[in-house]
Formats: C-alpha cells, sequence, structure tokens
C-alpha cells in the first residue's frame, strides 16, 4: 500500500488487516479506540518498551515490553519466528537502552502443528536467548482448533535494566542531530516474501534478524550523546522516521542515496513495486545522535558485525514539523510519508 | 476425557487439543518435548509464575508470569476474554506470593473483528487492571487474516513483588498439612460451556473470575505458614492437587463431601457427565497451610467476598507419594488421577 492510496480510517465497522502494519491505521487503532478505552494513564504507546519503578530499585530502572509474532511462514532464510521472537524483544528493550535480561514466552498452537516443527521452534527460541544473552524464565501453551489459529503464534514479554541515565525518546531529538541507519535495509520483508511466495530469487538473500543489544551497549559506554534509538520493523525505515518525526515534533531529511539498501533487495523491490524504505527488517535500528557525535557513533558502531553497515543518512531540523523528506538520487524532494498500513502482511 | 481413556502419548507426529488442557498430556509435552529443545536452566515448568533476581533488588524479588487467552466465547456470564486476562495473570503473581504491579498486553486481532467487540475487551482490559490494582504499561497489536485466528486472541504478562521471605511451592508441603480451598468450584467452566453452546441453564451461573491477590496479602499479613498456593484454572482442582502430589512428593487425601459445589454447578456436571473436580476456575485457588494454621487461614480467607466460601477440604500425607484419593460421600475411596487433557477445551 502507497502514500497514494485513499486512507480507510478508523470509522470502519470491523479490524482490517491494514490494523497491523504498524502504520497510520495502526496508530490511530491504538490513539483512537485502544487507549481511551484502556484508560490506563501509565501505558506508554510512544516507545518500544515502557520503564517502569520498583521499590527498592529506586528511579525507573526496569523496561517492560510485549509482542506477539504471527510470521508466515514459520521457517525463512535466516531465521524462523523463535529467533524473531527472541531478537524482536530483546530489540525493543535494547532501543529503550536496558540491558536484556529475562523472557516470558507464550505459545498458541493450532491443531494439527507437526511435533517437530514445534519442537525445531523451541529449539530456535532457546538458542536465540543464549545468543542474545537473555533467559526465557516462565512460559505458557495453548492449543486452539484447526482452522482456528495459523500452526503458531508467539509471545513474549522481556524485563531489562536501565543502567545509565540517559533519556532516550523522540522528545530528546534536537535540529542538527544526526542521523544513523546500523546496515542495509528491507532484507527481512524481502526473505519473508521471497519464502512466502516462493519467488526463489537466485541469491542468497537472508533476513537480517539479529540481537541489538551489544551495538547499543557500545555506544552508551562510549559515552557517545544519544538521543533516540528505534528499530525498524514493521513500516521500516519510513515508518521509524515519521514516528521520531511525529512524536518529536522536529523535521527529518534523509539523502537517499546515503541509505544501504543491497542491490538484490533493491532489484526485488523494483519487481515487486515495493519501496524499500517501507519493507521490515529485524536487525538494523536507527540511531539519532549529537551533531558532533556522528563520527565517534559511526566508528563504535563498525566495529561490531551486526552494525559493520552503519551509513549516516540524514539531518533532524527544526521545521516543517513531523514531516520526512527524501533527497533523491536525481535531485529532486520527495515527503516520506507515514504508511498506511504494511506492504507485507504478517511480517513478524 | 476421564481417566480411564488410554492416554495418548506425546509420540503422536502432531499438536492436539488435549496438549492444551492442563493435564497429563500438557506436562509431558513441556517436560519431553518443550524444556529439552528451550534447554533453559532458568526456566520454571512447576510454579505460576518465575521468581527473579535484580541487581540492586537482593535476592530473587521479582516474579514474572505470562498467559496467552485464547478463550470462546469472548464474553460470557461473570466475564470476558478481557477480565480473564487480567485476573488470570494477576492470580499468577499471587500464588507465588507476589504483588502484582504491571502488566503487558498484546493482542492477536482476526482481520473483520467488529471493532466494537475490540473496544467492550479493551474497556473490560483496563477496568479489571484498575479493580485488581495493577497497571497495563505495555502492548503490541497484530492482525492475522480471516480464518487463520478466532476473533481475539490477549496475551498478558505479568510482574510483581515479593515481599516476605515465605517460600511457596509443592517442595514445601509436609505431612499434616491442611488444604483450603477458596470457594465453590466449577462455575467458570460451566458459564462458559453455558454460553457457548446455548444450553440456557435457567439459572444465573456466572464465572467466579476475580482477582486473588486480596485474600493472599491478608493470609500473609496473618503470618499463616502458608505452603503453597495453587489457582485452580485448566484440569480445576484435581488437576491442582495433582500437581503438588507430583510435584511435592506427597499423598493428598480430599473429603469429597466439604468440597463446596453449587447445586446448580453440580447439576449441570451431572447432566453433561462431567466431573466438577476437572472443571476449570478463575477466580479460586487452593492453599496449603500448616496443620495448626487450618483455623487462623479459614478466618482470614472468610472475611473476604471472594474467598467468603473458603472451606477446608483435606489434609496431606507421607504416602503414597504422588497419589491424590476422594473419600466419596458414599463411604468409599477413588484415586483422582491428573486428567489426561481438559473436559472443556478453551476455557482460558
Amino acid at each position: 500500500m502507497n502514500v497514494l492510496c485513499p486512507l480507510p480510517n478508523t470509522s470502519h465497522e470491523r479490524v482490517l488487516m491494514a490494523h497491523g502494519g504498524g502504520g497510520r491505521l495502526m496508530r490511530r487503532l491504538i490513539s483512537d479506540l485502544l487507549a481511551p478505552a484502556l484508560a490506563q494513564p501509565e501505558l506508554d504507546v510512544c516507545h518500544d518498551a515502557a520503564l517502569l519503578s520498583l521499590p527498592g530499585l529506586g528511579g525507573p530502572r526496569l523496561a517492560f515490553t510485549t509482542d506477539s509474532y504471527v510470521v508466515q511462514p514459520l521457517f525463512f532464510p535466516g531465521g524462523d519466528i523463535g529467533s524473531l521472537a527472541v531478537n524482536g524483544t530483546v530489540n525493543d528493550l535494547a532501543m529503550r537502552g536496558a540491558r536484556p535480561l529475562y523472557l516470558s514466552c507464550a505459545l498458541i498452537l493450532e491443531e494439527g502443528l507437526p511435533l517437530d516443527d514445534l519442537r525445531r521452534v523451541a529449539s530456535s527460541l532457546g538458542a536465540s536467548a543464549r545468543a542474545a544473552g537473555v533467559a526465557l524464565v516462565t512460559g505458557d501453551t495453548k492449543v486452539v482448533e484447526k482452522g482456528k489459529g495459523d500452526g503458531l503464534f508467539v509471545n513474549t514479554a522481556g524485563i531489562g535494566l536501565l543502567e545509565h541515565d540517559v533519556l532516550l525518546g523522540p522528545a530528546q531529538v534536537r535540529a542538527g542531530d544526526r542521523l544513523l541507519v546500523s546496515g542495509d535495509i528491507g532484507r527481512h520483508g524481502i526473505a519473508i516474501l521471497s519464502a512466502r511466495e516462493s519467488l526463489g530469487f537466485e541469491s542468497s538473500l537472508e533476513s537480517d534478524c539479529a540481537p541489538l543489544w551489544t551495538p547499543v551497549q557500545a555506544l552508551l559506554a562510549a559515552g557517545v550523546r544519544l538521543r533516540c534509538l528505534r528499530d525498524l520493523t514493521r513500516g521500516g525505515l519510513g515508518a521509524a522516521l515519521n514516528e521520531i518525526a511525529l512524536d518529536g515534533q522536529v523535521a527529518l531529511r534523509v539523502d537517499e542515496a546515503a541509505v544501504p539498501v543491497r542491490a538484490d533487495v533493491s532489484s526485488a523491490c523494483e519487481l515487486l513495486g515495493l519501496d524499500a524504505f517501507y519493507v521490515a527488517n529485524e536487525g538494523r535500528f536507527l540511531a539519532v545522535v549529537a551533531p558532533d557525535d556522528e563520527q565517534p557513533a559511526l566508528a563504535v558502531l563498525r566495529r561490531h558485525a551486526v552494525s559493520a553497515g552503519t551509513a549516516a543518512i540524514g539531518t533532524v531540523h527544526a521545521a516543517p514539523r513531523g514531516l520526512v523528506s527524501v533527497h533523491t538520487r536525481l535531485g529532486s524532494a520527495r515527503v516520506l510519508d507515514l504508511p498506511s498500513g504494511e506492504q507485507l502482511p504478517r511480517i513478524c
């Protein structure tokens, strides 16, 4: 779905696929329906994880997040629903600057799921947790009748610890700050699509699914002045940029030529009519850093394999507030809007 | 499913509905397949919640739990999937003796779900959280295609705080200890079945769905020597008794006449061929207390509306280990086995 489509809105009577896409419709569903109905003053809808205080721990030191994973197919090049469920939640904690410590894991199984598939996913959950340095400590298993689920849904919730006093979030972003993206974009979405549709792209295109705490920790340890971190999942880089522009009330200008996109991803996007800016990633993040800290941040990030391809892609401006613009290779400028839904459903 | 059925086992190639029933098959799925594949030394499969330590908080002070809710129908007499999702997770924390503080909430919506139903569930989630004294702090929304879900699945994970040094669990249970059940059993399961099958029982039979932290807190505050707490959800009182007998390696003897069952529930069970011992509850728990503390515990519990109907139903013995026996109204004894699956699927 591109930005020229007329936007449906939440006055529709029923849930649409696009409500789950991480774009404008999802934001509306949350802000106009869910948040008012829940009426929870402590509900944090602007961040990847909530920061909590606990008696005895001092100020807000605990980060808490949750995600359900409904990706199809369950297994894809470079990962599966298990590695996704661990890394996605680990990354939501990392994006708040919190060290991921503990995960819960709840499974909704569809009657008829091969036990071998379940075993494979469980092995992947365990191996991914060990690789990310977190412990799976509690779980749940439910079963629904055949035709009432889709093989396997996984929910993970995560607890992390904030070990510093750096405030991160769209509200910290200032004019002049620099935008870094931690590597090439679009691989996860294209890998899923390729597996789903048996497109059989000849290249060895794999999802970028990976845990991101290590490079974030390195940035914090190096004293880089970080303003905001955002992983580039549903809605891709385009949605992340728009969320920061909207929630931080700033303008972001991106240089298209500076955004790393692999040639095979770029060709696949062209072939399929997709915009790589909106394709989901599962091991990439956007870091907004203070103007003078761009070079140190690049140096730190490029030392870690998962962020070796980090690139500076643009700058924060004061106005027009809420707007993301892209300077194209052709020399023109275009507005990069918040997507309405998601180009590819059930990507995570 | 009763105990005389031949038991299928996990060598079956595919997931069965009975794998989700909280009985023997689910225990095997977890112990024989999931736990070995996950290979997580900190995974706690014997309790409703994991106890965690955090730097700065001293010993294990944090309780963490998760449950997905797949109940059908979404709305039923005395509750809905929202109140269930809050109270179920609050109760899992309470059963570890932890004060429930924070919940996450992740929704898996099926395309086509009426937004009014979603609004109603969200209102119920919010109201139930306020009633239970917890805050919903973080969430997630996913959408799956029509026919790949069942209206709405809800996951909640919960964080609680342990404010005392009382060890609770099957390992603490000793011969001579007394068994208390916090009220009449079987109402949740029968209410769901009635709503599902439009059986239209004439009585005003409602689910017992309720938060249980208040009576647990009162027991702790009164200094009652608690050994183990267990809420009576999937598999009902029968499964809870068996889990304690198996995990604590003790024998439990229950006096059937002392177990409170409402007449309408009893009639419904008889009509439907169900055993009330195995019917799920969502606002009832079993407390194992030291022999001399039965009377103080009864007095404390009966002061709170949610546990006003507490009854002493039996005693712990040293042998035969792992066995639960029921002394029937007719004067005979029967073995109360761990159920294989669940009499009523998708009860929570």
